[in-house]
Protein backbone atom coordinates (compact mmCIF):
# COMPACT_ATOMS: atom_id res chain seq x y z
CA UNK A 1 0.00 0.00 0.00
CA UNK A 2 1.14 3.51 -0.96
CA UNK A 3 2.77 5.30 2.02
CA UNK A 4 -0.21 7.38 4.16
CA UNK A 5 2.27 10.32 3.97
CA UNK A 6 2.01 10.81 0.11
CA UNK A 7 -1.73 10.36 0.53
CA UNK A 8 -3.93 13.58 0.98
CA UNK A 9 -5.75 15.00 4.54
CA UNK A 10 -8.07 17.43 1.67
CA UNK A 11 -10.57 16.84 -0.30
CA UNK A 12 -9.33 16.88 -3.67
CA UNK A 13 -9.61 19.79 -5.93
CA UNK A 14 -13.10 20.27 -8.09
CA UNK A 15 -14.92 18.79 -5.07
CA UNK A 16 -17.12 21.76 -3.76
CA UNK A 17 -18.70 22.14 -0.18
CA UNK A 18 -21.83 23.84 -0.10
CA UNK A 19 -22.86 20.82 -2.81
CA UNK A 20 -21.34 18.11 -0.87
CA UNK A 21 -23.30 19.43 2.09
CA UNK A 22 -26.64 19.38 -0.15
CA UNK A 23 -25.58 15.65 -1.30
CA UNK A 24 -24.66 14.64 2.42
CA UNK A 25 -28.67 15.19 2.95
CA UNK A 26 -30.39 12.79 0.03
CA UNK A 27 -27.44 10.24 1.05
CA UNK A 28 -28.84 10.77 4.77
CA UNK A 29 -32.50 9.40 3.37
CA UNK A 30 -30.76 7.04 0.96
CA UNK A 31 -29.30 5.22 4.05
CA UNK A 32 -32.46 5.74 5.71
CA UNK A 33 -34.12 3.62 3.14
CA UNK A 34 -31.47 1.26 3.00
CA UNK A 35 -31.14 0.33 6.79
CA UNK A 36 -34.54 -0.86 6.55
CA UNK A 37 -34.35 -2.50 3.50
CA UNK A 38 -30.76 -4.50 5.38
CA UNK A 39 -33.50 -5.30 8.46
CA UNK A 40 -35.96 -6.70 6.42
CA UNK A 41 -34.59 -8.84 4.05
CA UNK A 42 -32.51 -10.39 7.15
CA UNK A 43 -29.09 -11.53 5.08
CA UNK A 44 -26.63 -9.64 5.26
CA UNK A 45 -24.80 -7.50 8.77
CA UNK A 46 -22.66 -4.43 7.94
CA UNK A 47 -19.75 -3.88 10.27
CA UNK A 48 -17.90 -0.11 9.71
CA UNK A 49 -15.02 0.25 11.60
CA UNK A 50 -13.34 3.51 12.19
CA UNK A 51 -10.34 4.00 13.26
CA UNK A 52 -8.11 6.96 13.16
CA UNK A 53 -5.77 9.35 15.74
CA UNK A 54 -7.00 11.32 18.33
CA UNK A 55 -9.07 14.22 16.95
CA UNK A 56 -9.21 12.72 13.39
CA UNK A 57 -13.11 12.78 13.96
CA UNK A 58 -14.78 9.35 14.64
CA UNK A 59 -17.37 10.61 17.28
CA UNK A 60 -18.08 13.40 14.71
CA UNK A 61 -18.10 11.22 11.62
CA UNK A 62 -20.46 9.09 13.43
CA UNK A 63 -22.77 12.34 14.60
CA UNK A 64 -23.18 13.25 11.59
CA UNK A 65 -23.14 10.81 9.01
CA UNK A 66 -25.48 7.86 10.82
CA UNK A 67 -28.11 10.86 12.63
CA UNK A 68 -30.25 9.63 9.96
CA UNK A 69 -30.55 6.13 10.56
CA UNK A 70 -33.04 3.69 12.78
CA UNK A 71 -31.59 3.38 15.79
CA UNK A 72 -33.48 0.05 16.33
CA UNK A 73 -30.92 -1.30 13.68
CA UNK A 74 -27.64 0.22 14.38
CA UNK A 75 -25.28 -0.26 17.46
CA UNK A 76 -22.10 1.71 17.79
CA UNK A 77 -19.38 0.71 20.30
CA UNK A 78 -16.78 2.48 21.38
CA UNK A 79 -13.31 0.33 22.57
CA UNK A 80 -11.73 2.48 25.28
CA UNK A 81 -8.41 1.53 27.21
CA UNK A 82 -9.12 -2.15 28.19
CA UNK A 83 -10.68 -2.87 32.00
CA UNK A 84 -8.46 -4.68 34.08
CA UNK A 85 -11.24 -7.93 33.61
CA UNK A 86 -10.81 -7.14 30.00
CA UNK A 87 -6.78 -7.14 29.73
CA UNK A 88 -6.95 -10.63 31.40
CA UNK A 89 -8.16 -11.84 28.46
CA UNK A 90 -6.87 -12.56 24.98
CA UNK A 91 -7.56 -8.55 22.86
CA UNK A 92 -10.63 -10.61 20.81
CA UNK A 93 -12.45 -11.26 23.85
CA UNK A 94 -14.09 -8.15 24.54
CA UNK A 95 -14.49 -7.40 20.79
CA UNK A 96 -16.45 -10.99 19.68
CA UNK A 97 -19.95 -10.25 21.21
CA UNK A 98 -20.26 -6.77 19.15
CA UNK A 99 -19.97 -8.58 16.23
CA UNK A 100 -23.19 -8.03 14.64
CA UNK A 101 -26.84 -10.16 13.86
CA UNK A 102 -27.70 -10.15 10.59
CA UNK A 103 -29.73 -7.27 9.27
CA UNK A 104 -28.18 -5.14 11.30
CA UNK A 105 -25.49 -1.93 11.46
CA UNK A 106 -22.61 -2.19 13.95
CA UNK A 107 -19.98 0.74 14.09
CA UNK A 108 -17.33 0.08 15.83
CA UNK A 109 -15.53 3.28 17.16
CA UNK A 110 -11.87 2.43 17.41
CA UNK A 111 -11.56 -1.49 17.51
CA UNK A 112 -9.35 -4.35 17.66
CA UNK A 113 -6.72 -2.70 15.64
CA UNK A 114 -5.83 -0.72 18.92
CA UNK A 115 -4.49 -3.82 19.80
CA UNK A 116 -1.68 -3.15 17.43
CA UNK A 117 -1.56 -0.04 16.89
CA UNK A 118 -0.97 1.24 20.67
CA UNK A 119 1.44 -1.68 21.75
CA UNK A 120 3.47 -1.10 18.89
CA UNK A 121 3.81 2.47 19.85
CA UNK A 122 4.35 1.92 23.57
CA UNK A 123 6.66 -1.20 22.38
CA UNK A 124 5.07 -3.56 24.66
CA UNK A 125 4.99 -6.39 21.73
CA UNK A 126 7.25 -7.85 20.00
CA UNK A 127 7.05 -8.24 15.88
CA UNK A 128 6.13 -11.96 16.54
CA UNK A 129 2.98 -11.00 17.86
CA UNK A 130 2.17 -8.09 16.16
CA UNK A 131 2.44 -10.45 13.11
CA UNK A 132 0.26 -13.13 14.98
CA UNK A 133 -2.24 -10.70 15.76
CA UNK A 134 -2.37 -9.39 12.34
CA UNK A 135 -3.14 -12.86 11.16
CA UNK A 136 -5.93 -13.79 13.27
CA UNK A 137 -8.03 -10.43 12.62
CA UNK A 138 -7.26 -10.93 8.65
CA UNK A 139 -8.65 -14.69 9.69
CA UNK A 140 -11.68 -13.29 11.80
CA UNK A 141 -12.75 -10.86 8.89
CA UNK A 142 -12.23 -13.54 6.68
CA UNK A 143 -14.84 -15.72 8.42
CA UNK A 144 -17.09 -12.92 9.19
CA UNK A 145 -17.03 -12.01 5.14
CA UNK A 146 -18.46 -15.56 4.19
CA UNK A 147 -21.04 -15.59 6.82
CA UNK A 148 -22.51 -12.34 5.72
CA UNK A 149 -21.10 -9.45 7.34
CA UNK A 150 -19.95 -6.76 4.97
CA UNK A 151 -16.75 -5.23 6.83
CA UNK A 152 -15.94 -1.08 6.11
CA UNK A 153 -13.09 0.06 7.39
CA UNK A 154 -12.49 3.35 7.35
CA UNK A 155 -9.04 4.91 8.03
CA UNK A 156 -10.09 8.80 8.70
CA UNK A 157 -6.21 10.31 7.62
CA UNK A 158 -5.76 13.90 9.73
CA UNK A 159 -2.72 15.87 9.05
CA UNK A 160 -0.93 16.86 12.15
CA UNK A 161 -1.20 20.70 11.71
CA UNK A 162 -4.85 19.75 11.69
CA UNK A 163 -4.33 17.57 15.08
CA UNK A 164 -2.74 20.61 16.74
CA UNK A 165 -5.69 23.11 16.22
CA UNK A 166 -8.20 20.87 17.18
CA UNK A 167 -6.89 20.31 20.84
CA UNK A 168 -5.96 24.09 20.85
CA UNK A 169 -10.30 24.17 19.82
CA UNK A 170 -10.83 21.98 22.94
CA UNK A 171 -9.30 24.15 25.19
CA UNK A 172 -10.89 26.99 23.97
CA UNK A 173 -14.37 26.93 22.53
CA UNK A 174 -16.99 25.71 25.95
CA UNK A 175 -19.23 23.49 23.85
CA UNK A 176 -15.72 20.87 23.17
CA UNK A 177 -13.93 21.51 26.50
CA UNK A 178 -15.92 18.62 27.73
CA UNK A 179 -13.96 16.26 25.33
CA UNK A 180 -10.21 17.53 26.27
CA UNK A 181 -8.46 14.28 27.94
CA UNK A 182 -4.90 15.67 29.04
CA UNK A 183 -3.73 12.12 27.90
CA UNK A 184 -4.36 13.07 24.58
CA UNK A 185 -1.54 15.88 23.83
CA UNK A 186 0.64 13.42 25.89
CA UNK A 187 -0.16 10.75 22.82
CA UNK A 188 -0.25 13.76 20.05
CA UNK A 189 3.70 14.00 20.77
CA UNK A 190 4.15 10.13 19.40
CA UNK A 191 3.16 11.32 15.89
CA UNK A 192 5.36 10.01 13.88
CA UNK A 193 5.00 6.60 15.78
CA UNK A 194 1.65 6.50 15.26
CA UNK A 195 1.98 6.86 11.58
CA UNK A 196 4.95 4.29 11.18
CA UNK A 197 2.05 1.62 13.49
CA UNK A 198 -0.76 2.71 11.44
CA UNK A 199 1.23 2.23 7.93
CA UNK A 200 1.48 -0.94 9.63
CA UNK A 201 -1.56 -1.93 9.70
CA UNK A 202 -2.74 -0.67 6.77
CA UNK A 203 -0.14 -2.89 4.89
CA UNK A 204 -0.76 -5.92 6.85
CA UNK A 205 -4.38 -6.30 5.83
CA UNK A 206 -5.48 -9.25 3.49
CA UNK A 207 -6.55 -7.98 -0.31
CA UNK A 208 -10.05 -8.91 0.37
CA UNK A 209 -10.10 -6.53 3.48
CA UNK A 210 -8.51 -3.50 3.01
CA UNK A 211 -8.77 0.46 4.05
CA UNK A 212 -10.70 3.09 2.84
CA UNK A 213 -8.73 6.08 3.40
CA UNK A 214 -10.48 9.31 3.84
CA UNK A 215 -8.73 12.75 3.74
CA UNK A 216 -10.47 14.17 7.33
CA UNK A 217 -8.73 17.68 7.67
CA UNK A 218 -12.48 18.96 6.46
CA UNK A 219 -15.28 17.54 8.34
CA UNK A 220 -17.56 18.28 4.86
CA UNK A 221 -15.30 16.13 2.78
CA UNK A 222 -14.84 13.35 5.43
CA UNK A 223 -18.95 13.30 6.02
CA UNK A 224 -19.30 13.06 2.58
CA UNK A 225 -17.23 10.59 1.54
CA UNK A 226 -17.81 7.68 4.31
CA UNK A 227 -21.66 8.55 3.34
CA UNK A 228 -21.46 7.86 0.29
CA UNK A 229 -19.28 4.56 0.76
CA UNK A 230 -21.85 3.29 3.44
CA UNK A 231 -24.69 3.94 0.77
CA UNK A 232 -22.85 2.68 -2.65
CA UNK A 233 -21.90 -0.12 -0.46
CA UNK A 234 -25.52 -1.00 0.63
CA UNK A 235 -26.93 -0.65 -2.90
CA UNK A 236 -24.51 -3.19 -4.29
CA UNK A 237 -26.27 -5.48 -2.40
CA UNK A 238 -29.47 -5.13 -4.40
CA UNK A 239 -31.11 -6.32 -1.46
CA UNK A 240 -35.23 -7.06 -1.67
CA UNK A 241 -37.80 -7.49 0.78
CA UNK A 242 -38.52 -10.97 0.84
CA UNK A 243 -41.51 -12.71 -0.30
CA UNK B 1 -56.75 6.42 36.37
CA UNK B 2 -59.14 6.53 34.28
CA UNK B 3 -60.20 3.65 31.85
CA UNK B 4 -58.06 3.14 28.74
CA UNK B 5 -61.57 2.26 26.75
CA UNK B 6 -62.59 5.67 27.49
CA UNK B 7 -59.17 7.60 26.01
CA UNK B 8 -59.43 8.24 22.50
CA UNK B 9 -57.31 6.41 19.88
CA UNK B 10 -56.92 9.71 17.82
CA UNK B 11 -55.57 13.01 17.31
CA UNK B 12 -57.98 15.38 19.07
CA UNK B 13 -59.79 18.31 17.33
CA UNK B 14 -57.79 20.88 16.07
CA UNK B 15 -54.10 19.14 15.36
CA UNK B 16 -53.23 19.54 11.92
CA UNK B 17 -51.25 16.43 9.69
CA UNK B 18 -49.58 18.60 7.75
CA UNK B 19 -48.41 20.98 10.23
CA UNK B 20 -47.82 18.60 12.67
CA UNK B 21 -45.39 16.77 10.18
CA UNK B 22 -43.56 20.09 9.54
CA UNK B 23 -43.41 20.49 13.17
CA UNK B 24 -41.35 16.83 13.60
CA UNK B 25 -38.39 17.91 11.17
CA UNK B 26 -37.95 20.81 13.66
CA UNK B 27 -38.09 18.12 16.98
CA UNK B 28 -35.80 16.01 14.93
CA UNK B 29 -33.03 18.79 15.11
CA UNK B 30 -33.58 19.66 18.55
CA UNK B 31 -33.26 16.21 19.91
CA UNK B 32 -30.57 15.83 17.83
CA UNK B 33 -28.51 19.18 19.90
CA UNK B 34 -30.06 17.78 23.12
CA UNK B 35 -29.14 14.44 23.04
CA UNK B 36 -25.53 16.02 22.48
CA UNK B 37 -25.98 18.42 25.56
CA UNK B 38 -27.08 15.06 27.06
CA UNK B 39 -23.80 13.23 26.53
CA UNK B 40 -21.73 15.83 27.14
CA UNK B 41 -23.56 17.48 30.49
CA UNK B 42 -23.08 13.38 31.75
CA UNK B 43 -25.57 14.10 34.70
CA UNK B 44 -29.25 12.18 33.73
CA UNK B 45 -29.77 9.19 31.53
CA UNK B 46 -33.22 9.12 29.48
CA UNK B 47 -34.93 5.56 29.62
CA UNK B 48 -37.70 5.58 27.13
CA UNK B 49 -40.26 2.79 27.77
CA UNK B 50 -42.63 1.63 24.58
CA UNK B 51 -45.38 -0.74 25.23
CA UNK B 52 -48.26 -1.17 23.40
CA UNK B 53 -49.63 -3.64 21.14
CA UNK B 54 -49.06 -5.79 18.33
CA UNK B 55 -49.17 -3.46 15.41
CA UNK B 56 -49.14 0.01 17.22
CA UNK B 57 -45.95 1.26 15.92
CA UNK B 58 -43.50 0.25 18.86
CA UNK B 59 -41.31 -0.03 15.89
CA UNK B 60 -42.53 3.02 13.90
CA UNK B 61 -41.93 5.34 16.39
CA UNK B 62 -38.59 4.34 17.11
CA UNK B 63 -37.83 4.45 13.25
CA UNK B 64 -39.88 8.04 12.33
CA UNK B 65 -38.99 9.70 16.13
CA UNK B 66 -35.81 8.33 16.88
CA UNK B 67 -33.66 8.04 13.23
CA UNK B 68 -32.36 11.77 13.62
CA UNK B 69 -30.15 11.06 16.84
CA UNK B 70 -26.55 10.18 17.09
CA UNK B 71 -26.55 6.19 17.27
CA UNK B 72 -23.63 6.50 19.81
CA UNK B 73 -25.53 8.40 22.30
CA UNK B 74 -28.63 5.82 21.82
CA UNK B 75 -29.34 2.39 22.37
CA UNK B 76 -32.56 0.27 21.48
CA UNK B 77 -33.28 -3.03 23.43
CA UNK B 78 -36.18 -5.04 21.87
CA UNK B 79 -37.42 -7.64 24.69
CA UNK B 80 -38.53 -10.78 22.69
CA UNK B 81 -40.17 -14.34 24.43
CA UNK B 82 -38.02 -14.78 26.75
CA UNK B 83 -34.94 -17.52 25.96
CA UNK B 84 -34.44 -20.66 27.87
CA UNK B 85 -31.71 -18.88 30.19
CA UNK B 86 -33.83 -16.17 30.58
CA UNK B 87 -36.30 -17.86 32.03
CA UNK B 88 -34.24 -19.77 34.55
CA UNK B 89 -33.75 -16.33 36.29
CA UNK B 90 -35.97 -13.92 37.79
CA UNK B 91 -38.00 -11.62 35.18
CA UNK B 92 -35.48 -8.87 36.36
CA UNK B 93 -32.54 -10.31 35.19
CA UNK B 94 -32.00 -9.78 31.65
CA UNK B 95 -33.32 -6.19 31.94
CA UNK B 96 -30.71 -4.73 34.70
CA UNK B 97 -27.90 -4.85 32.45
CA UNK B 98 -29.96 -2.68 29.89
CA UNK B 99 -30.57 0.29 31.65
CA UNK B 100 -29.22 3.28 30.43
CA UNK B 101 -25.70 4.62 32.03
CA UNK B 102 -25.39 8.63 32.09
CA UNK B 103 -25.13 10.54 29.29
CA UNK B 104 -27.05 8.02 27.25
CA UNK B 105 -30.95 7.95 25.59
CA UNK B 106 -32.08 3.83 26.17
CA UNK B 107 -35.39 2.65 24.25
CA UNK B 108 -36.93 -0.61 25.44
CA UNK B 109 -39.52 -1.97 22.68
CA UNK B 110 -41.49 -3.71 25.03
CA UNK B 111 -40.10 -4.43 28.80
CA UNK B 112 -40.38 -6.14 31.99
CA UNK B 113 -44.06 -4.95 31.71
CA UNK B 114 -44.43 -7.54 29.40
CA UNK B 115 -43.71 -9.95 32.55
CA UNK B 116 -46.88 -8.74 33.50
CA UNK B 117 -49.09 -8.80 30.77
CA UNK B 118 -48.38 -12.10 29.43
CA UNK B 119 -48.73 -14.09 32.20
CA UNK B 120 -51.80 -12.29 32.88
CA UNK B 121 -53.68 -12.62 30.19
CA UNK B 122 -52.34 -16.24 29.80
CA UNK B 123 -53.41 -17.15 33.25
CA UNK B 124 -49.70 -18.06 34.48
CA UNK B 125 -49.22 -16.00 37.40
CA UNK B 126 -51.49 -15.23 40.13
CA UNK B 127 -52.81 -12.58 41.64
CA UNK B 128 -49.99 -12.33 44.45
CA UNK B 129 -47.31 -12.47 42.31
CA UNK B 130 -48.71 -9.88 39.99
CA UNK B 131 -48.86 -7.17 42.96
CA UNK B 132 -45.65 -8.44 43.79
CA UNK B 133 -43.80 -7.85 40.41
CA UNK B 134 -45.76 -4.46 40.55
CA UNK B 135 -44.23 -3.30 43.78
CA UNK B 136 -40.68 -4.38 42.32
CA UNK B 137 -40.97 -2.52 39.37
CA UNK B 138 -42.31 0.19 40.92
CA UNK B 139 -39.16 0.13 43.37
CA UNK B 140 -36.50 -0.16 41.27
CA UNK B 141 -37.98 2.41 39.12
CA UNK B 142 -37.88 5.42 41.96
CA UNK B 143 -34.05 3.62 42.73
CA UNK B 144 -33.65 4.58 38.67
CA UNK B 145 -34.92 8.10 38.86
CA UNK B 146 -33.28 9.30 42.24
CA UNK B 147 -29.97 8.34 40.64
CA UNK B 148 -30.31 10.61 37.85
CA UNK B 149 -32.36 8.17 35.18
CA UNK B 150 -35.44 10.28 33.75
CA UNK B 151 -37.76 7.49 33.13
CA UNK B 152 -40.63 7.95 30.39
CA UNK B 153 -43.04 5.13 29.82
CA UNK B 154 -45.42 5.51 26.69
CA UNK B 155 -48.37 3.46 25.89
CA UNK B 156 -49.09 3.80 22.31
CA UNK B 157 -52.72 3.35 22.28
CA UNK B 158 -54.51 1.70 19.56
CA UNK B 159 -58.17 0.63 18.39
CA UNK B 160 -58.85 -2.84 17.60
CA UNK B 161 -60.22 -1.97 14.14
CA UNK B 162 -56.87 -0.38 13.57
CA UNK B 163 -55.30 -3.17 14.55
CA UNK B 164 -57.29 -5.81 11.94
CA UNK B 165 -56.59 -3.08 9.52
CA UNK B 166 -52.60 -3.05 10.34
CA UNK B 167 -52.71 -6.76 10.54
CA UNK B 168 -54.75 -7.67 7.35
CA UNK B 169 -52.07 -4.98 5.57
CA UNK B 170 -49.15 -7.27 6.56
CA UNK B 171 -50.51 -10.11 4.50
CA UNK B 172 -50.68 -7.83 1.33
CA UNK B 173 -48.53 -4.64 1.56
CA UNK B 174 -45.22 -6.45 -0.18
CA UNK B 175 -42.86 -3.85 2.10
CA UNK B 176 -44.27 -5.07 5.06
CA UNK B 177 -44.83 -8.88 4.44
CA UNK B 178 -42.10 -9.70 6.19
CA UNK B 179 -43.07 -8.26 9.01
CA UNK B 180 -45.97 -11.13 9.75
CA UNK B 181 -46.27 -12.97 11.90
CA UNK B 182 -48.71 -16.06 12.46
CA UNK B 183 -48.81 -15.61 16.51
CA UNK B 184 -50.10 -11.87 16.21
CA UNK B 185 -53.50 -13.13 14.71
CA UNK B 186 -53.56 -15.33 17.31
CA UNK B 187 -53.11 -12.96 20.27
CA UNK B 188 -55.49 -10.58 18.82
CA UNK B 189 -58.44 -12.73 19.31
CA UNK B 190 -57.60 -11.92 23.26
CA UNK B 191 -57.94 -8.06 23.15
CA UNK B 192 -60.29 -7.75 25.78
CA UNK B 193 -57.80 -9.34 28.34
CA UNK B 194 -55.05 -7.44 26.66
CA UNK B 195 -57.14 -4.31 27.46
CA UNK B 196 -58.01 -5.48 30.78
CA UNK B 197 -54.15 -6.44 31.91
CA UNK B 198 -52.88 -3.07 30.37
CA UNK B 199 -55.28 -0.71 32.17
CA UNK B 200 -53.87 -3.21 35.81
CA UNK B 201 -50.23 -2.39 34.26
CA UNK B 202 -51.41 1.67 34.11
CA UNK B 203 -53.57 1.54 37.60
CA UNK B 204 -50.78 -0.38 39.21
CA UNK B 205 -47.53 2.49 39.15
CA UNK B 206 -46.71 4.78 41.28
CA UNK B 207 -47.45 8.68 40.89
CA UNK B 208 -44.04 9.99 40.35
CA UNK B 209 -44.02 6.80 37.03
CA UNK B 210 -47.16 7.39 35.40
CA UNK B 211 -47.50 6.70 31.86
CA UNK B 212 -48.07 8.71 28.95
CA UNK B 213 -50.82 7.62 26.58
CA UNK B 214 -50.28 8.10 22.99
CA UNK B 215 -53.15 8.23 20.78
CA UNK B 216 -51.88 5.50 17.83
CA UNK B 217 -54.41 5.38 15.31
CA UNK B 218 -52.83 7.79 13.04
CA UNK B 219 -49.10 7.45 12.97
CA UNK B 220 -48.64 11.05 12.17
CA UNK B 221 -49.89 12.35 15.39
CA UNK B 222 -48.22 9.17 17.48
CA UNK B 223 -44.73 10.50 16.17
CA UNK B 224 -45.58 13.97 16.60
CA UNK B 225 -46.74 13.26 20.33
CA UNK B 226 -43.68 11.14 21.66
CA UNK B 227 -41.39 13.35 19.67
CA UNK B 228 -42.77 16.94 21.50
CA UNK B 229 -42.75 14.45 24.81
CA UNK B 230 -39.19 13.52 24.40
CA UNK B 231 -37.92 17.12 23.71
CA UNK B 232 -40.26 18.68 26.38
CA UNK B 233 -38.62 16.37 28.78
CA UNK B 234 -34.91 17.31 27.84
CA UNK B 235 -35.54 20.60 27.59
CA UNK B 236 -36.98 20.46 31.07
CA UNK B 237 -33.43 19.50 32.36
CA UNK B 238 -32.14 22.71 32.13
CA UNK B 239 -28.45 21.46 30.73
CA UNK B 240 -25.47 23.15 29.96
CA UNK B 241 -22.42 21.97 28.85
CA UNK B 242 -19.67 21.51 31.69
CA UNK B 243 -16.99 23.90 32.26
Amino acid sequence: MKSISDISTRAPDGINKKESKIELKKLHRRLFSLQNLLYAEDKHAILIILQGMDTSGKDGTIRHVFSCINPQGCNVKSFKTPTEEEKRHDFLWRVYPEFPEKGMVQIFNRSYYEDILFPVVHDLIDKKEVAARHKLINEVEEHLQKNGTIILKIFLHLSEEEQHKKLEERLTNPEKKWKYNANDKKESKKWDDYVSAYQQVLDGCGKNNPWIIVPADQKWYRNYLVATTVVETLEKLKMKFPK
